[in-house]
């Protein structure tokens, strides 16, 4: 079993040794340990800022090869001139190598798991399992009421529910239905049947404009979570992506039943729907809410550390009250809270806990004076600061090295994939 | 007089040589140049991209020693029981080692030029002389009613102004009454006449809070534009810092007079004073719009790649509508808007423009696969980004070190500050 040994980190403040066995956080000792390290990798630590790594909540990851390629558009100009014709165009190749340029800049900013939606979801495992990385993998379903559509999509979801067994340890799958507005009742249903039985994560965005309510409760006469909640899909497998028009009845069924919010303050403002997810009040109705980037085209970044700062911002702001989201549950956000969300442990710095850590060096001028650690990773720092990335107890990243990966190659394949989409 | 040669950077996507001398851009050619560029630095710019440096158009640089000291508290209390205790205990020799911080901070993050307000602003000018920026010093005039107060200060502006022969020439004057509610109005009439008579700066808050407003309603009858309009002070020397609840009417006044607001979004998110500048009203108005982080204690960083895209994504939030401030309005706000306000030249890379300019190093993942330079800097990048920093043809940071200071010493110095205040 592989070991490793990270020395004299910085642990709350103190000076702490941390074995790490075979994938989990062994021991953390405050001295120098009597014990030898033979036969295990040592990284000295001294001066860097041990934390939980960061956990993505919601992405689409391998939209990074449409990284700023129409920004600064209407949200349906920008799907349709831009987004939908690039993506029809896309292979499972294409998603590949996109989504292997989106866990660079993952490892490179302190990211060790992503919940991520998107098409060809078998390219993104392979990338994630290459990687070194975890990752929720759903392929998203939309049937636009089509029923041979969704036959199809049906079909795929069932070859991928046979082949679950085969899934690396490191991978979990969901089911992924786009939306209630562009996935049929029925269907909806038989994919949180299957989530049921499966035990599976349901992944969805849900109540992420203004329109989406308004159209909801035009056809349906609920609010959207009213009518998952009648199809049966209010369960503690439930991810709502976005929830920004979710209103306190809704978050209190959301709460009642154990599900999560993945909130993606920087894709709404870019996108400009318009309103600020109710973050107070889905807390105080105990929905576990959890940070994510969205895909780059509405971000343009997957830098959870700067993602925290702006969902603490815009709390604030809509609350007007400054104390709404301090620092500890901004960092919460994509640390234990998508930890127990997405099943992979607690999400801390202790004993037992799977070790999926970060290294951070705040030696820079943005984090001095240093009166308060916590403040300046959430409010001063960017995804820079991360010195070493570790995933299952294996070092992603050391000293700003990518180790796991030939990041110029990741990067050249990358480019030519998005000229082949976007020319 | 100094030469500087930038070899083979990228100009809009294309390669550039530009040749520096004595601080101004003397030639840029598309082809490598003929002449030999003996006694000149020459510095190999081959894969960055050469922007216009960032100015920052409202700061509290010395107050980086109290970043992350007092957050996510409401902002009476942040004031009455963290700031104004510790600002009461700071010598110029704390505002010295506070400012050189932010200085360090914001050569790091392509930062060249400061609109600063603060107490014992010669010790502000001081640092900013020895590190090679520009910057308008603002010495704090606040009255609060009292007579014997405010005679105080205008001996203190009239003792600045008997000096402003002596000031280097990287430096200019600004008087800065604090706001409306802390200077009464004789003293604001008395400042703004020595703001024309000298011709300088008059940077003042204003309509940063709803209270403000309120409160400049019930006193003088008036919104706060109008009472500074009634005062004599709407002209091309006013700087508006906030301008929140500044309303089309205000705005309209302000546009016409050629008066600057500098927005600083962070700082008005993070307080959670409830509103966001109208940006769409104020630019049909022509009020010239600069960016500004305000101080760390509500930012906490000075980061003027962050301030870009959380400026643009609160407009658009604003609006509900994406296509408000695009990425390269973003950009002007930083670079070609505070260059013309504060007199910096036209803050735009062209032959005889001053040599205040930037390197960025888009090679990482986050910046691929390159579609749109502009998007990627304003969306994606962070000061991070900042290869090399150059400031009126000095290169203050290159390769990332910065040259022309010693950064332990002043991070230690700066640490030792911040115990002595804050303890």
């Amino acid at each position: 079993m592989s070991r490793l040994v990270l020395q004299n980190a910085l642990l709350d403040g103190a000076p702490a040794w941390v074995e790490i066995r075979g994938g989990t956080i062994e021991r953390i000792t405050r001295e120098v340990p009597h014990g030898e390290s033979s036969g295990a990798r040592v990284i000295d630590a001294s001066g860097l800022h041990l934390f939980p790594s960061f956990k993505n909540g919601h992405t689409h990851a391998a939209m990074t090869l449409f990284r700023g390629w129409g920004d600064d558009l209407p949200l349906m100009e920008w799907l349709e001139t831009r987004i939908w014709p690039a993506e029809a165009r896309m292979t499972e190749e294409h998603v590949y190598h996109g989504t292997r340029l989106a866990l660079l800049e993952m490892i490179r900013g302190g990211t060790t798991y992503l919940n991520d939606m998107y098409w060809h979801s078998a390219a993104v495992g392979r990338a994630v399992e290459e990687m070194g990385l975890r990752a929720h993998l759903g392929s998203v379903f939309i049937d636009l009421g089509d029923e041979a559509t969704g036959r199809k999509w049906r079909a795929a979801v069932e070859r991928e529910l046979d082949e679950l067994g085969d899934l690396h340890p490191r991978l979990q799958r969901a089911v992924a239905p786009h939306a209630i507005y562009t996935v049929g009742p029925e269907n909806l249903e038989w994919l949180g049947e299957r989530a049921r039985e499966h035990d599976l994560l349901f992944h969805i965005h849900l109540s992420e404009t203004r329109e989406e309510v308004e159209r909801c409760l035009q056809v349906h006469g609920v609010r959207p979570a009213f009518l998952l909640e009648r199809l049966g899909l209010v369960t503690a497998h439930l991810v709502a992506a976005h929830g920004v028009y979710l209103d306190p009845d809704e978050l209190a069924v959301l709460g009642e039943a154990g599900a999560t919010v993945a909130t993606n303050p920087t894709a709404n403002l870019k996108l400009a729907t318009g309103g600020i997810f109710d973050y107070p009040t889905a807390r105080e109705a105990g929905v576990r809410v959890v940070l994510g980037t969205d895909g780059v085209g509405s971000n343009n970044n997957l830098d959870l550390l700067e993602e925290m700062k702006i969902a603490a911002l815009v709390q604030k702001h809509r609350a007007m009250d400054a104390t709404v989201l301090p620092a500890r549950e901004a960092l919460a956000l994509a640390t234990t809270n998508p930890s127990q969300a997405f099943g992979l442990g607690s999400g801390t710095v202790e004993e037992g806990a799977p070790a999926d850590l970060v290294l951070l060096d705040l030696s820079g001028p943005w984090a001095q004076p240093g009166h308060d650690t916590v403040s300046d990773v959430v409010y001063a720092a960017h995804g820079s600061a991360v010195h070493t990335t570790v995933c299952d107890g294996v070092v992603l990243m050391h000293d700003r090295v990518v180790e796991v990966a030939d990041e110029a190659e990741i990067i050249r394949e990358a480019r030519r994939a998005a000229r082949e989409l976007v020319g």
